[in-house]
């Protein structure tokens, strides 16, 4: 078996992207669908999807278990995996879990930047941990079948999820910080809790999470991936890309600023630097994964290490939920 | 002036216990009307107060400002203040705060028992304070005019929104935990910092925040006033009663779980006792403001003071906002 995943992209989507996805050699693309739409709006999305894999069903279908990872690799075509970047689609009831799940749902973060009714997010000045509601909704979502994603969460909180959750938990995008200092990156002893649970990391691509933003070198980038393996278990480690391919800026504009203040906040960029940042040119898009993977081998990971790396390792995860 | 408020209320509201308030000479009453509702759900609930102050028009109708306690003095009504809960109208919207508003909600609770998006609650294991949207929230409230109730937060969040905010806020339902130590309950030093920064404290008659219960004496409530007024200024202490008249025990089961868990949460009952708490012998229902009167007159209390903690001082803490 030989799989390629990129666990986590929120694109402008079009027939292109899918297209370009597929020339990467995508087998399963998961795919954020919503950040702070509550469930009724998150209903859209999925009516805009339905209509997106009929009118590309050469190329896309919606993947609900680690079987369609499989169907997609024999189909040349790639399953999309949905995502939530926040929790606000199941807004303050449990029951919307198993119906957000029956709707495509695999993976949903306890937060996005702020506080959420589950957990607390990296933005905020204090981290309570998992609350009272989260501690529920993290044992539903393991009955259920839905990933715990922490990528934009706190620390404390993410050792709490770690903690509760039965099932491993995933951080589909983010960078290890002792890499480069972002608040979205995580702390080394968080990696290793994370791993020591069968946890998984998906590395990001994007330009705020790499040392030197978009002038990050392939060659810095592979060196991280090899002290990552230090302190994680190989199979621990994939790719969540985070690509935002053909978002105009008043998107991160959105997720960065939801409906929650009346001022602007910048999240990971700054009143200068406020829009999406441009791609480093060694991963404009997926067809990156073809660099990632000379990148793997000059830095001396064996071929059967980067197939783990660039999709394998996220095929078993998806296989152990 | 003389006014008679009672500053909380969540009645299963019928034009008898209109007429109970207007019997105890209540000019203002501070009704909850939702605790996990959403915007939509919000609405419906003003809809059902249309009809009541149609149908019950001598008796009682919506308070917008001060002014309208002085008008219900004068015509012999109840002016009825709309107040929330929980922050859940608002969902995660601050434009909201100005649309409630305009629906008549004048006070707002940042938390029910658990953590909100804008603060924690007292049932939380670990307390955040404030959160980023929280602080958004408080501004917003600030300059439409919506007071800020912790009556059901946790200390720090409490202390935070005392900082935060420019206006005084309120505790319209608790007691001190020097007298009886209960969750709900706020300490000394919390309420000495609310007293200082001219907050007011709603005295409460729910037993579960009286020392014995439902078996609490009038004289135990009035020493406690007279020590409450040791640490505050008189003009800073209130009644909000807490009064749920003829609510059906799925009522308060209700207020506990809304829709976060699939367990049982028993809030401040036990599930050996786990409906709604009898109110004690002497505060049975508002006209309990009699025995008040003189429960105070005997402990040592002025009239004006008297006054004062019956009605006056919300009446004043209403002026200000």
């Amino acid at each position: 078996m030989k799989f390629k995943i990129d666990n986590l992209q929120y694109c402008n989507w079009s027939r292109k992207i899918f297209e370009i996805n597929r020339e990467a050699g995508l087998d399963a693309v998961h795919a954020t669908i919503v950040y702070h739409e509550d469930f009724d709006e998150h209903l859209n999305e999925i009516k805009r999807w339905e209509k997106m894999f009929k009118d590309n069903s050469d190329l896309i279908f919606l993947g609900k278990s680690f079987k369609d990872i499989e169907k997609a690799n024999k189909e040349n075509k790639t399953a999309i995996f949905f995502g939530f970047q926040n929790c606000s689609p199941i807004e303050d009831n449990i029951g919307l879990v198993e119906k957000v799940h029956e709707l495509g749902c695999r993976f949903m973060q306890l937060t996005y930047n702020n506080q959420s009714l589950l957990a607390t997010g990296c933005y905020e000045k204090v981290d309570s941990g998992v609350t009272n509601f989260g501690r529920e909704v993290i044992k539903e979502m393991n009955r259920i079948g839905i990933v715990i994603d922490m990528s934009h969460s706190a620390e404390k909180s993410t050792l709490d999820a770690i903690e509760i959750s039965e099932k491993p938990i995933a951080i589909t995008h983010a960078n290890p910080s002792f890499w480069h200092a972002a608040k979205r990156n995580k702390s080394s002893e968080l990696l290793k809790t994370l791993n020591a649970n069968g946890g998984i990391l998906g590395l990001s691509l994007y330009p705020h999470h790499l040392k030197n933003n978009t002038d990050c070198t392939l060659e810095s980038f592979c060196e991280m991936v090899a002290k990552t393996a230090e302190i994680m278990d190989i199979k621990n480690i994939g790719i969540g890309s985070d690509l935002c391919l053909n978002q105009p800026d008043k998107v991160v504009e959105w997720m960065r600023n939801g409906t929650w203040t009346k001022n602007k906040n910048f999240g990971e960029g700054s009143k200068n630097n406020s829009g999406f940042p441009r791609q480093p040119k060694w991963f404009e898009d997926a067809r990156g994964f073809k660099n990632l993977e000379e990148g793997l081998k000059k830095i001396g990971f064996s071929n059967i290490e980067i197939e783990g790396i660039l999709g394998n390792n996220w095929y078993n995860f998806y296989k152990t939920i």
